[in-house]
């Protein structure tokens, strides 16, 4: 197995996506291609000790800023580390691509150069969220956000295939967020979409509020991506700033500095609830080849994570099974 | 200065709003009319001593339970609790209600019963959030799911009011709620209701993303009630996920409950983050009269805070001040 991975994506690359393939190599039974600038990346590679065949480099002069506009970048850029890594995927031997790099870069390189699984109209970013029970599998958390219904169902029959496949859930439950239980609840489009999952998705539990988001009640939440991108913004802005205040309390009163100290891995483990780093990173769904988009700031640890992930998507060999199981629904524009 | 105060509204009424009012007219200059089932609420002022001309009941036969659907409940009961309470609003010497009852069916029973205010087409729901800096005020929390851009115009027109007013911010800042900074970014309704912002608010900082909720770096956040309720519910659901995660770790392990223990009002204090009963409830906007929705799990502290932001309101006369600043900007319907 061979995964493409941008040496070049994230706050800390090109050293900690370096450092996260070194130890992911030396752990899994995988091969590595990263894309980027070849000296940097070798500056790096040169730091560790490591098995040199498991680990090619494929070079490319550009590379797309974390905070560029993605289209205008990746039209401008056809050669960035971003794009060349997604072209790859579509010559033999290359499984799956890993990017920590520009979110919305990669959602369009991608889409452009890979196309999408037949029956599928929009890409979607899935999220796998720790819950108290088992875990959430949100979709889509941003990759489109001008969402019709019939995208919110395709996106839907994805869910189910990941869940089962990748994350091991039998018959997984999936559910609608909503802003309220009933099925008379929200806007025009969320009825409109309840209506097509109620008739479409196995397993469909009707809607599910955003409280339940991290409860587990459902194993799949279906949003359009301008929701999913809220949960996932302001979840992550909320347990950092709760940490900041955490941090601003304790340090007025020293008896609260030896608790938190006492509790230091218990509060770890806590804020692992809305880092998604944990899992590695958020699988691109419906392009036609296995994408990883890890998070912007993913240290060592999230990318060999994200590797991981990567590989359990590879041995299932989900893009098969979910041409199959979208294409049988016959759900394309309507 | 008399609220009225609905007695039977909230998961723990009448005990829980019977002994916040107790307390607060104990502490502030104010009397209370308790709209609900006479004997109940009689019963559970026997417990108490206290100035007895400060309390007054409105008895009424009917209570809306908390899950019923809103509108029919406020068509069938129009003898509830939350109904002859906000039409006491048309009575003189009745200056504000309280609520901790069904949300739906106060919106409802609000709009039908006082009427909108002029220039404002629709009731949006204020959210006080306790962030790092200051505070962060949210709008629409829930109010109006299916929203225009004009409607969210006369919110954010609203909302100043409310921060400057009754927040005490000299000129309050504005930002949009939306999934990337930039202009250009979000869905057809967001940029077309990021150019209304601008032409019409002042002191507008343009968009705002849903990590920066709980940073405090807008005063006001604007946003549809659809998202306004996700935000709201994502956010309740983490930290009580959070705190429950928290607890079985630390169940475990000994050291670690040591730890919990020296922490305890520590993390107290982070809870508040996400915990709107801080403030006492959610200003109910754009209705021409005073209404306060209280959370639905309100303790006596919620509501006695209720009521001391409720009397803020009135102090500062804000429906006037409303209709002055919203009428001049004639963004009524277009």
């Amino acid at each position: 197995m061979r995964i493409v991975v941008d040496a070049m994506g994230g706050d800390h690359a090109p050293a900690a996506v370096v450092e996260g393939v070194v130890d992911a190599i030396k752990e899994f039974d995988v091969n590595i291609t990263l894309t980027g600038l070849q000296d940097k990346i070798e500056e790096e590679l040169r730091k560790y000790d490591y098995p040199k065949d498991k680990i090619s480099i494929a070079h490319t002069d550009e590379v797309v800023g974390m905070h560029e506009p993605a289209t205008t970048s990746i039209r401008k850029k056809k050669n960035s580390s971003i794009s060349i890594g997604i072209r790859l995927l579509k010559e033999p031997g290359h499984d799956a691509f890993i990017s920590a790099g520009n979110t919305g870069a990669v959602v369009a390189a991608a889409t452009i150069n890979l196309g999408m699984l037949q029956g599928v109209e929009r890409p979607a970013i899935g999220l796998v969220i720790p819950s108290l029970k088992q875990f959430s599998f949100l979709i889509d958390a941003g990759a489109n956000t001008d969402a019709k219904p019939q995208h919110l169902l395709q996106s839907a029959l994805l869910a189910r295939v990941y869940a089962r496949e990748v994350l091991g859930v039998k018959n997984p439950t999936l559910g609608l967020l909503n802003i309220g239980e009933e099925a008379s609840k929200g806007t025009g489009f969320s009825k409109e979409t309840h209506k097509m999952l109620e008739e479409h998705v196995e397993n469909f539990i009707g809607n599910v509020e955003a409280s339940e988001v991290y409860t587990g009640k459902s194993n799949c939440i279906i949003c359009d991506g301008f929701v999913g991108n809220i949960v996932l913004k302001v979840s992550e802005g909320l347990m950092e700033s709760a940490g900041k205040l955490m941090k601003r309390e304790i340090k007025k009163n020293p008896l609260a500095m030896l608790g938190a100290l006492i509790l230091k891995f218990t509060l770890k483990d806590i804020k692992k609830l809305a880092d998604y780093s944990e899992y590695g990173g958020a699988p691109l769904l419906g392009v036609n080849g296995l994408v990883m988009i890890s998070h912007g700031r993913s240290n060592p640890k999230a990318i060999k994570n994200a590797i991981r992930a990567t590989m359990r998507e590879v041995e299932h060999g989900i893009i098969d099974i979910m041409i199959k199981e979208v294409a049988g629904h016959g759900v394309e524009g309507k």
